[in-house]
Formats: C-alpha cells, structure tokens, sequence
C-alpha cells in the first residue's frame, strides 16, 4: 500500500498563493493538493485550468473549505489581512497550518495564532520565513554553528527590491505595514535565528528617505531604509530595506564573528555567465524574490510535510515569528518618528512611551 | 478528468538511474513512474523500500518490464554497453525513449539506434545531454543567438572531476571509452550546440598524462587530457578533461565571438556563501556534477516528457548524439597515437589512415 | 635647466611619517626630500641610514627644521597631538603643508588650523584623506558625476582593521579619539565627497560593542561600531568600523542612487591569485591599509607637489578635514552616549544639549 | 656621501621605450638616467621636453651615445630588429643590459646575445618578461614552490589583447614573429618559470583562425590561435592568444598540480569598482597590457638596478628567453603548417623535417 500522503488545502491563489499551491501540486511529493479557496473570481478561473484537472476542488468560502473530508493541513497564502483569522478557523478543525509571511502585521492578531497553537499542540503551525529553508543560509549558519566565526556579534542584513516604476508600491504600502515590516522582518528573523531567539532589544533606531516615490509618506512609508538593533547581550544587528535598485533582487546577510566572517548573496547572479563586451564583464541579477528563492519555498512545503507526516518539530518557532514583526514595528516607529526607542534587560519598552 | 500523464518505465537503478527514477517519481508533473527495472538485487532492494510503495512495479527482466500495459516510454540509466540494445527494444514495442549518454561508445552501435529511430518517426527519441538543459548555457545560448557576441569562432570548454583516490575511476576507465568519450562528450556536445551542428572536422590533435592515477594507462586513458578540434568553417574548439581536481567539479565554458564573449561557470560556487577567515576569503565548490547540473536533469525530464504528450520535437537531434562520440573517439584516438587526425572538407579521414 | 623641484621636509618618521618621507624621496619625480625630522632616537638613527645618505638634513627640533634655507613644503606625519601646531607653524614660515589626517582629535584645534590657512591664502594646505586619490574611489566618484547612477541617497560605508591581538588598539584609542574619529572619519569623508561637501547632519546615532577588547572600554572606545548619519537634504550615511576583521583590512563603499549603485573594494584582494584546494578556492586580503591604499599615498604627495609647483587648487577643501572630524566627534559622543543627536537644518544642535 | 647610482641610457623611444625611460628617470630610486637615444625625430621632440630638462643627455645615434662616460648600462627598448646587435655593441662596451622581450625573432641571432653575454661574465644581461614581475605570478609562484598545489603539471594561458580595428597589427605582423613569438612568448616563458627551464617538448601543436583580420594572413598571421605543447616529463602546457577581445586585456594563467590549482587574473579588472544598473553588475577590464603590468615594469627596472649595483644573478637566465623563443617559433611553425611537430627526449627535432 502506498504511503499516506499529507492532503493538503491551498488558501489564497494570487502571487505567492499559486506558487505555493503549484509547490504542493508538483513539488512535494509526500503531500497531496487537494482543495483550494480564492475568494477572486480570476484567480478561480486560473485554477480552473491548473489545479481542477489535477483533482483540486476549488472553494470561493474559505469555511467550507476547510470542512472537506481528509484534509490535514492548509497553506495560507491570502492576503495578510486574513492570515490570522484563517491559521486560528483552521486549527479549530484540527488541521496543520503553514502560513506565509506575517502571521499579521498587528503584533495583538499575531499573538492570537500564537495562543491558538498553545491550545492544539499537537498541530503543526508555521510561519513560514523563506531564507530558514535556503542552502546558502543553512550553510552559513552550519558553519556559524560549528564555530567557524567564533561568537557571531554583528550582523548586516539587507532585502533591497528591484524598483517598480508601476506605482505598486505606494498602494501595497497602505496595508503592508511598512518596510520594515514587510521586507526587513526577513532580516530580523535572521538575526533571530543566528543570534539566537532570546535575544533582547536594547535600543532601536532608524531613518527613512522617500528618493523615488514621494507618495509613500501618504502612508508613512519610505522607499529607503536604515535600521540599527541594539541588543541587551553584546550584539547589533543593523538593516537596509530598499524598493529602488536598478539591477534586481539583492537580499545580502554578512554575520561577523570575533574570528571570522560569513556572506550570504553579496553578489548576486542569475545564473552563472557572464557576458564580455566592449564595456566590461557583466552578469545580470535576479529581478525578484522568486529568482533567489524559489529552491527555498519548495524545501519549505517538503520540510513542513514531512513534520506533519512524522510528527517532528517544525524547523522554526511560531513565537519567533511573532517577535521578528515585533522588532520591525518597532523599527518601522523609530523610522516614522525620527526617535530611538529603549528597552530594559527584560524587554520593557522605556522610552519613549509608547502611545 | 484529470490530463493523461505519461506512463514511464525506468532502466537501471545504479548511481544515475536512481536519479532519473525519483525524478520521474517525484519531480516530472506531467509523468508518473509506473515501473522499474534492475538485474541488480541491492538496486532492487533499494526499489521496494523508495519505488514499490507509490505504485511502481519492479522487475529484474527488461524485456518484461517493457511488455507492461499502458507505458508510454522508458528512461535507461544502466551501463552504457546496454544503452543501445535497450533503447532499440523499446522503440520495438512502440515506447519513447530517454537514454543516458552515451548511447554506446561504439559509433556503429550508436548508429544502430539512429537508425532504429529512424524506423519509428512517430517516436521521441533523445539521448540526454543535462548541459543542454542547464539555465546558465541556455542563457550563454540566447545571447549568443541575439547577437551578443558577434559570431561564435572559438570555444574552450572542460569537464573536470574531483580527484577520486578510491580507484573507482580506473576500473571504469576500462569501458568508458576513455575521458575524451565520458567527460568530453559534454564539451563537444556544447560545441555542436553553440557553433551548430554541421560543422565539419578539419583536424583533430590531443595530448594526455596519468599524473594521479597511472594505472589509467592499462586501458589507454589518462586522468589530464587536452585537446583541439580545428573545424572547417574557421572556428575552434579546445578542451581540457580531468579527473585530478582537488576543489571538486569544474565544468567551465567559454564561447568567443567576434565582438564579445560568453563565460559559463568561470567561478564555480556550492552556492552563495563565502567564508572571511584568517587565511583569506574562501568559497566551496560541488564535489560532483550533480552538485552543478541537478537541476538541469529535472527539466530535462520535464521537457521529455512535454515533447512526448505534446507530439513536438525533442530540442536536441539523436544524430548529435552520435557526432558527439564520433568526435569523442577521434579525440581519444589522437590521445592516445600521438597523431592528429586530418579530415577533408566532407569530413572523410585522410590520415593517418584509420586502422 | 632643470626644472625646479619643490623642496619638502619631512616631520615625524613613525609609521606614516616613514611613508611620506620615502615616498617624496622616491616617488615623486619633481619633489625633493631635503629634510626631516623626528624626536625619537631610534627614528633618527633609521634616518641616519635611509634618508641623510640621499643628501636629507636630519633634526631632532621641529622648529629647527622648518628654518632650514630653501624649503618649500613639509609633510607632516607626527602624532596627531602636534599636527595642527606644527602645521600652523609651518604656515607662518611661510611653508605649504601637507598633513596627515586628523588635524586634530579636537574641534576647536582643527579650527585654528583652518583660520591660519585663511591668513595665509597663497599656501597650499591639504590634509590628507587617502582614498580621494585612490583609483577606484575615483573612477566612482566620476561615474556618479556623469550621471551612472542618478541622484547619490545612499552611502553605506566601512573601515574594518585586521584584528590585532597585540594589544596595540587599546593604548591606541587612549588618544585616537575613538573609532569614529580614527576609522571612520575617511568614510564620512567619502561621504562629504559624493554627496557635497554642504550637507548637513539632521540626526546622528551610533552604538558600538567590545567583543574582543574589552579594555577599550577605559578610553571609552569600542572594537566594532555602527552608525547612521541622517542629513537635512533627503539622503543618509550608515557605516561600520571594526578593528576584528579575521581576514584582513576591508574598506568596503557602496553609493547608491536612485538609477544605479557603485562599490568600491566589495570584494577585497591582494592581488589576482586564487588558491584551488580541497576546501574550495581562496583569494588573500591585505592585512593593513597600506596594502589597499599604498599607490593612493603617492598619488597624494604627487598630486600636493604639483598644486604647489603650478599654484593651482588642493584636491580638496581643508574645511572638509575639519567638518569630516565634527562629524566623527558627533557619532562618537552619540556612540558613548546612547543618545542620538539632533541638529536643525542649519547644523545647529538641538539635542541632546552639549555639555 | 650618498649612494652611487647606476647611470643608465635609454634606447628607443617608442611606446615601450618611452616607458622604459620615463620608470628610469622617476621611479627608480636607485638609478638615473642620462642618457637617451632615437632614430626618430619625433620621439626626440618628446625627449626635448621630458628627458633633456632633467639631465639627460639625447641622441640620434646609438653607437655615440653607448660611448658617454660614465654609463654603468643600457635599456633597450627599440624596434625588435635591432635588439641584439644593441645589446652586443652594449656589451662591447662593457655595459649591463635591459632588453625588452624578445632579443630577437630568430633563435640563432638570440643565440649570438647569449654567447656575447658569455663573454662578458660580469655583466648583467637581462631580458625582461615583465609577467615574471608581477606581484600576483610571484605569489602563485611562491604558493606552488611550497607545494601548495603538489606537483604541477597543466599550464593554461592565454595573452588576448583588446581587438584593435585600426590596422595596426597586420602591419604589426609582418615582423613581429606571429603571435606565438610575439605574445604567447610570455606564457611560454610562465611555462619555463613554473615547470622549471629544463622541460624539453615533446611534441607541439597549433591552429588558428583569422576572424576579424584576414590580412594577417599575408603575414602567415593569425587574430585567434591556439597550442599545444606537451613535455616529456609527462607535464602539458596550452596557450590561446587572440587580438580580438571585446572587453580588453585579458591574460589569464591557471597552474593545475596533483594537490590544487591556483589562477591568474581568472577575473579581469580595471580597478575595484563594481557598476550596479539596469542590465545587471558590471566591471571594467584594462584595455591594454600596461593597465595591467605598470607595477611589473617598475619592478623589473628596479630589480635590474639592484643586480647591477649589488652584483647579485639577475633573476632570469638569459637562455630562457631564447629557449622561450624558440618554443614561440615552433608553435607558429606549427601553426602555420598545419603539422604537428615532434622531439625526441634530448630536444632534437624528429618530425617533420626541418626546412
């Protein structure tokens, strides 16, 4: 008899939501796809070509969704908005959830998913953080481990985005929660993972420029930012989240020990030519997040499979999930009040009170 | 109703039919592995436990396995000195076939299956060369075709292997045909690939040593080997093979042209991270060519099989394949007579006279 | 006749000192070194063998030297505790002065020197930032001005030392003025350079740790630091300095527009040689700045000689010097502090009020 | 009293000589120039104004100027035509000599340089690769004598000059030698350097291709070539020149042992400056060979004066560069034949027959 395979449910199927119902199509071969929602008449259309023929029943009700027989577990790749409320319905049918980046940008809904996994422990919740499941990170961060840079004490961490001229941006930034929210909390997670979860603020500081898309400040966003992250342990993490390069995707992480040092991505490539002509030697980047990272959301649905059919720990903490929002929108308030904030050895926010 | 996927039988489960087996098992949408075939017990053995389970049937006979209901096609990845024989049967019982390279070290015996593919125009028939279906070359391969580089005139290829102390590559050396039919074929491949395909031979000249492995010379091969192929129409190729690298695998092409040029893998990479230490700033290198060219083998599986339920052609000619080794041979010849070997402008050997 | 050579006197023959004084010795065609001086004996004696043979007057006395009939120009290459009163000094005997950097480790000192160059407008009167006369930096800084990368938003800059457990660093910051003022300053300089030297600090934060040399702490100084300098015109500096690099000297800038980015050293090297073995390929870096920036220095004193010879303008602005110093200072009290800085947008403080 | 200094003349002064004596007149500390010689009105105008101010005594006759007082040497940098008979006359006079590569294109007036260098024992007689100078070789050099790399044994390198569309090297062609004697005659030389000078060929083997200059055929000429020679101590070196690069200079040598490989200038640059834009990153490339061996030049002259004060070997044996070119001669001959060469193990020439 064949091995059971993980029936899975796929939620959401704009952008990021078809890449992972494809994935767990195609892609995992311990998980089948069987269901998914998509409350936009278009992305039903679509999935009436890609995933119905392939035995995917397709939902425009999230809830009735998650009532079909079988299932183990949903993908959640909805809007953000709806993340929340969808993680907690799904463990209240007792299904497995892997969540797409953030759980919510509202630190008090995040915290929700969060104590709504406390009560179903037997389920696995993932919020899932792309880089956690990258060769390149994993190899650093084996090497870190094994002692190749003595204690890691500084980490320089940077999602710099391709610039879209289409004006994207300016909307997407009226929920996105900020860049620091939204690109650098990538970055913060990290800095979790390689200086280790517990982790305490000391101070933060940032500042922002609006150098190409002055209509950002209408959501008090930017399109340029820097961040430093003082922590309580000896260590600082500093950030830079962009929307403006010219070549591409560059997503570049150096953590820098007492003996030595790693990069990740410091120069980024397509693939592996390069093209000489009259005025150099030139290889091009990847435009997108998917060009660096497709491998990465692929290991991540096998890896999320494979702890649900085995029941093994999911590779990275829910909570975690929630303090790397918590860091960035503390970020994204120093950047949009010009002001550093401060916190005690426990974590306490001292100054300047928040609102 | 779902879309009909292709049934594919897979010959051969040693170190790259494993490889071609999962890939169609788990990496090929549109394929479903649905038998097996080993002589090999251990290879059997390691079938039940990976293969049996999802509904693929095995067998230790590969003319049973052929006669099985509904197979569209089979993928051969045993020995080479079977390739040919097998591949023919197939096409004989109507079923598609993706057959390692070589398909036989022996021009004749490649021959035999062009021929036999000939009898059966309704078939795809591809001999898989992974380069071909590598991102970077075909990338190398579009500028090229855009104009990029001018016209393409020389091309300096090499495949080299990690040094392997364990002796495997001796006792292999005395049916692989010697390096220039092995690890070449790959080099000139992308040279008929890259300067097309009707180029003729106008004079061939190689030169070899056993600088690691001199037990190499008991079957005529050497572990470094250089060569040139001076082509009729005013372009080059050289080469260089080895099995001597202390790094790990360096497969590296350069296509010159007239007003540019294209690099592929001039600075190989594991993947994205360098390591800063006390003795400089290092970066690791695949130890072999699946750490390269893994990818490149799941989309030459995918692309198969596309050909094969889309009726169109396969994107590269059988008779290539051939060529390929024909060169190959005429390398290794050179190698190891010391003599170049001229052509006349048809391509018939003038000297020295072949024996 | 032979042209004539501008006559120049060394003061100070330390580590740099030695270097300015062989370099107009040797390396500066139309320079001649004819005198120099250092208060320690054992410098002397060094002289003794390296300049006097080659018709140098050597001097235990400063103020003895710059008497000296014929003299056109010093070097000043002493502490940084007497640069500026050696340098006013100088000036007032009517001598053009180049001097190495800082002037001073104080403001207000840095300030005299600026107010007796203005008293004495026909003498050329440069303190010396290295790496504006690298060729690098400058082939950058010419991209940037035809336009390459659109409006320069971003600097993120980086002056990392070789870890040097010889303790020297400690002794070091008890008159360096901090990493700030000692490392940084040519990165804020950079700073001043592509992005006008009229920008004005908005706000300046800095934090720092003490990984590998906690004595740092007694002079108020730190082995790595971060800090971000916001200015008033929509663009923001961030740099790193660190003096536990395991690898070597890395001075790494990136400048980034709002159409392009330029990098400068993002992947330092000693030279072109890469190393293969079984643990990957390895490239050197320089163990100090001298290794980076040696050809810069001679194009420095090059550069000075000829402004003095031709009386045409510094390459750059002495009040940058000094505007470069308050900058530093300012991170550097931000740094001590935990406090960020506010200025208005006419450079005036803010807050925290100065003690 | 100071230091005597080694007086030198200059003959020629055309591109490489103008070099040659301006590095003399400025950047060896060591020497100075006195004199300088050309045939060419021209090249005097230029000395009137750049040599003659500073001392140094000009003339349109060689033999006169070999005859000035108190000449300790001689570099010639003239047309190739001329160097040996220049470099006999030098030692008639008892003068040390600096020639530019090669001494001459015929192997038996090189030999006549060598003889009369045996005459004159106490002279330093040198002829400059300026590769064997460079920073970069020299550490890989040093690496590989440290056995870095275990035994080498594979040499590739490449000599591609920038493609030039003037004309100038078909005119160029026709006394140059072809380009294996004119420019692979520096990897023949890194051969000797890196293999040891006693390796004797085996066989040799060349091809070409005129791609963008088909009048260098006039010449027996060639744009693209390249070769192969193989030793008897079971090592093997392959050249590739070409004058049709796009980019720039590009000289590129890998030296490939039992143990690892080490590369030079793999990744040609201009400078440290990496160029972020729309169509991707791009470096710049030295359009010609002095962007990239300035540095060498100024350590041959210097080094050369070091032999000739101190009376220390010049490092080069003066055989070497005729053995160097030799093997240049016989890879064009072979080039131009189409035939491959062969040598018994003591050198002698088998096949084919000498002309």
């Amino acid at each position: 008899m064949a091995p059971r395979k993980m029936q899975i449910a796929a939620a959401g199927l704009g952008r990021m939501g078809k890449r992972h119902a494809i994935n767990f199509l195609n892609r995992v071969p311990r998980a089948e796809l069987v269901a998914a929602f998509s409350p936009d008449p278009e992305e039903l259309q679509w999935a009436k070509q890609h995933l119905e023929p392939y035995g995917v029943t397709l939902y425009d009700n999230y809830d009735k969704m998650i009532e079909q027989k079988g299932l183990d577990a949903v993908v959640i790749g909805t809007a953000t908005s709806v993340h929340a409320e969808e993680a907690v319905k799904a463990m209240e049918k007792n299904l497995h959830v892997l969540c797409e980046k953030p759980l919510s940008t509202s630190i008090a809904v995040c915290q929700e998913v969060v104590d709504a996994a406390k009560k179903h422990p037997s389920l696995k919740v993932m919020c899932g953080f792309s880089r956690r499941f990258d060769d390149s990170y994993r190899d650093a961060y084996n090497k870190m481990e094994q002692g190749a840079i003595g204690r890691p004490v500084i980490l320089r961490s940077q999602t710099c985005d391709k610039h879209d001229p289409s004006g994207f941006f300016v909307e997407y930034a009226a929920w996105s929660g900020g860049v620091f929210v939204d690109m650098a909390v990538h970055d913060i997670d990290l800095t979790l993972w390689f200086f280790g979860d517990d982790v305490t603020p000391k101070s933060i500081s940032a500042y922002g420029i609006t150098a190409v898309q002055p209509d950002l400040r209408k959501y008090n966003d930017y399109d340029n930012a820097v961040g430093i992250v003082e922590f309580h342990n000896g260590k600082i993490a500093h950030y830079y989240c962009s929307r403006m390069m010219a070549h591409g995707q560059e997503d570049v992480t150096e953590i820098i020990g007492t003996e030595g040092k790693l990069s990740v991505n410091l120069n980024p490539q397509s693939n592996l030519v390069n093209y000489y002509h009259a005025g150099g030697i030139t290889r091009e980047v990847p435009p997108h997040y998917w060009g660096r990272f497709e491998q990465a959301f692929v290991k991540e649905a096998n890896e999320f499979t494979d702890c649900v059919l085995d029941d093994t720990p999911v590779p990275m903490k829910l909570k975690n999930a929630v303090k790397a929002v918590q860091i960035g929108a503390w970020l994204q308030e120093a950047l949009v009040s010009g002001k550093q904030l401060r916190f005690d050895d426990i974590g306490r926010r001292i100054e300047p009170a928040k609102l």
